[in-house]
């Protein structure tokens, strides 16, 4: 599977965020071409803050001592405590769908020597930008009100 | 209750976390001087890599909109996913147990307008010294190996 494919089965777990009534933020990380880890945006599901797509993807990634060689798949630009995340774990590389919807912090990660490669998929900012529209006050929750930080 | 008497709270979660073979960090999150959340490291209790001692109290704080008259007392300088949290949900102010065991990242804190105070407290150091010498692998895990980032 390529980047394209990959991303796909992240828009898959955001698809079943938006199904389930969520913010539809999706995520999956990789490694040796293998897909260990699956997740999306839990605030609603859940009632749980801080599982947004990325940290629900690493949560059920299980534990591990090092990710140095996993890649991390997102549909959305990751905010700062996704960003956070990433660098504290050694994540070395992430592939995003978007920052149309949601500019992220694409410069802090690089600037820590993470590789960060943007597709613009269609289809990651075709649901996002749907959810927005429907749903404002949950997006503007779920960032807590900071597009940029 | 001062802020010394909110550290002796994030230090009796984070016993419980030690009590239960986890990581001892603990956390509470204050406003308007009422305790709103507690938590305590689930990596090892619920194999949870994410839920570090400061994301587990803001998950179990439950969904809110904004953060911005809340206080989080953190027994040890938060790492980057913690620090990004604190600044993705706009916590102002931090009050920290120790960075003797840990530097964090309190200028990142700073350098976003958080107020950060270390009360530099001798239960917190004793307790995480003794963890790191008791379990250096799982603390290792516990930061994949990232002591400053």
């Amino acid at each position: 599977m390529d980047d394209t494919q990959f991303m796909n089965a992240a828009l898959e777990e955001a698809k079943k965020g938006y199904a389930s009534g969520g913010v539809p933020v999706g995520a999956i990380l990789v490694e040796d071409g293998q897909i260990i880890g699956r997740g999306y945006n839990q605030r609603v599901q859940q009632m749980d803050p801080i599982a947004h797509g990325e940290m629900d993807c690493i949560r059920n990634a299980g534990r591990r001592a090092r990710y140095d060689a996993a890649t991390i798949y997102t549909t959305l630009a990751p905010c700062m405590m996704c960003t956070g995340a990433i660098i504290q774990f050694g994540i070395k590389r992430v592939v995003i769908g978007e920052n149309v919807n949601f500019p992220g912090n694409i410069e802090v990660l690089r600037n820590h020597g993470v590789e960060v490669l943007n597709l613009n998929d269609e289809g990651c900012i075709t649901l996002m930008s749907k959810f927005i529209a429907e749903k404002p006050e949950l997006w503007d929750e779920d960032i807590a009100g900071r597009e940029s930080v």
